[in-house]
């Protein structure tokens, strides 16, 4: 009891420390793109009025002022009369941008303007991505019992064969994530959007938890959305559970296909091995500060078991 | 012998399968998209026309003229004199684009512009994504041996002592994917693409090899590329090798947290179990019919080390 109230005591820690990072992260970037955004902003309200201004429209004049135009938008930065009024680069958005970087979805629909934004961006990111994997994972962890051991355990107690019981229970998992966390969320963003269809709402969220992150289809991204910041940061939230299924469908797909004797037959690492397969490269043994290389491990290359996990397939 | 020989040829066909699928993802896409595409540039461009045939320009048709002109551009579009030549759903384009989805990297430089492409998309992702991610650990499990098993084993046998020689060993590792898969390709890309800066390209490596993808940087979208086909292909290449290497690094790293008690300190699961730490929630031995939740392991939630392993951080 004491060692759980420890593991949930450092879960809530990294939660804690997960949610300081991004606002830390979301004050730098806001103090670090605001004033270049401002700026780009003003020269193209000062460019579209000297276009405005222009006595005739050549095709070169035209020319001129769209590469302007298209470079400005591809920072996010829409020379549109309806867009001027908000920023990609308010604490909510510069929060949200932060979270598409530490979980490597990435829409890029608003990216650093300068030198400076580029280089703390690949610092963020360096320490953030790797966080986030261990908070999603230290999560992950402690959703197994409940969402995994207990049902496929209540399965076969009701009398099903085991390697039923855990198909069963997969493809229940599965009804579970594609309902809650693709199909419900897609249709509130649908209502949500204006502009999106179903099959948008489906398809950003499919999009977004494989972490793909197009960018074509961004949340809270139209001007004149009501309660914004609000809506981003539940988006975020939406996003941080919603690849926490992911990879706890992914880890339970791996443990099933275990079983089923796919991962033999691919030759592939096994989720948890067995003591026959594992080979003595790890020694975990502190103690006798041994190393993973075992004389013997080392002489005897290639043996698949004994190599990476297949767990480093965790992108669903 | 004979088992090492299936690896391989195991191996040989998962690439080979992989590239069947980006060329397959490929014909797809680009008979999807491309027809789509040439009537929204066709499009574009005679509303460019029109424009230009304006007596005089107010800000209300400006305004029409500009949201039409980013909602294109948004799709990989643009009304650029010099960008209608190339297509952005060529079959090197669209195989690239494939492979963006494949990887999770997503650029989102092009993104489908029909429904059917975006259905498309999500299937093709769903297939894809696993497999690319079963295909890189395939890889990375046959590089363990000559890349950290045999380096570690020699610095052991050279009288290091075990745990500082893992630690050489991941530095010196660490050492090489960052000269090898981020500084010189970004030198070599700050040569290629004009207006890249050395920054550009290392901020455009890391955000890739990260599989963020903003976007913001894509190779071989300037217009008038030389060998754009080939140079895209390459770089489909180099951000497999990357990604490859990335795995193997985190992989690396994990069995080192391990030994130096990092993953034990936090509470987290180890890269490969000791025999004392495993719960049988796994009893690989198929024969016997059993399945992960042994009731022993269902009534007792939540010991750290018998759940998700940490493997589940794969992603530099």
């Amino acid at each position: 009891m004491h060692s759980a109230g420890r593991s949930w005591l450092l879960l809530t820690g990294f939660v804690l420390f997960y949610v300081i990072y991004l606002l830390f992260g979301a004050l730098v970037f806001s103090s670090i793109e605001r004033p270049v955004e401002d700026k780009l902003r003003h020269d193209m309200e000062t460019l579209k009025q000297e276009f405005l201004n222009l006595s005739c429209v050549n095709p070169a004049s035209l020319e001129r002022f769209l590469v302007q135009v298209l470079a400005a938008n591809k920072y996010g930065v829409s020379v549109l009369r309806n867009s001027t009024a908000t920023s990609n680069w308010d604490l909510a958005s510069s929060m949200f941008f932060a979270n598409t970087l530490v979980t490597t979805v990435g829409y890029g629909h608003t990216t650093p303007l300068s030198d400076t934004g580029k280089a703390f961006s690949i610092v963020y990111a360096l320490l953030g991505v790797p966080f986030t994997m261990l908070v999603l994972t230290a999560c992950v962890q402690r959703l197994m019992y409940p969402l995994v051991l207990a049902p496929v355990g209540l399965l076969q107690r009701s009398g099903m064969e085991p390697r039923s019981a855990t198909a069963v229970h997969f493809l229940l998992l599965l009804l579970l994530v594609v309902l809650c966390f693709l199909l419900a969320p897609a249709a509130i963003f649908s209502l949500l959007e204006v502009s999106w269809s179903f099959l948008d709402g489906v398809y950003f969220c499919f999009i977004s938890l494989c972490t793909i992150g197009l960018g074509d289809f961004v949340p809270g991204t139209q001007p004149g959305q009501q309660y914004r910041p609000l809506y981003q940061v539940s988006v975020m939230v939406y996003l941080f559970v919603g690849l926490m299924m992911m990879f706890l469908l992914l880890h339970t797909f791996h443990k099933m296909a275990d079983l089923h004797g796919l991962t033999t037959f691919l030759q592939l690492p096994h989720c948890e091995e067995t003591d026959e397969d594992r080979e003595p490269i790890v020694d975990n043994k502190l103690e006798e500060e041994s190393s993973y290389p075992s004389d013997k491990a080392a002489s005897k290359p290639l043996e698949p078991g004994s190599q990476p996990s297949y767990n480093t397939i965790n992108k669903g």
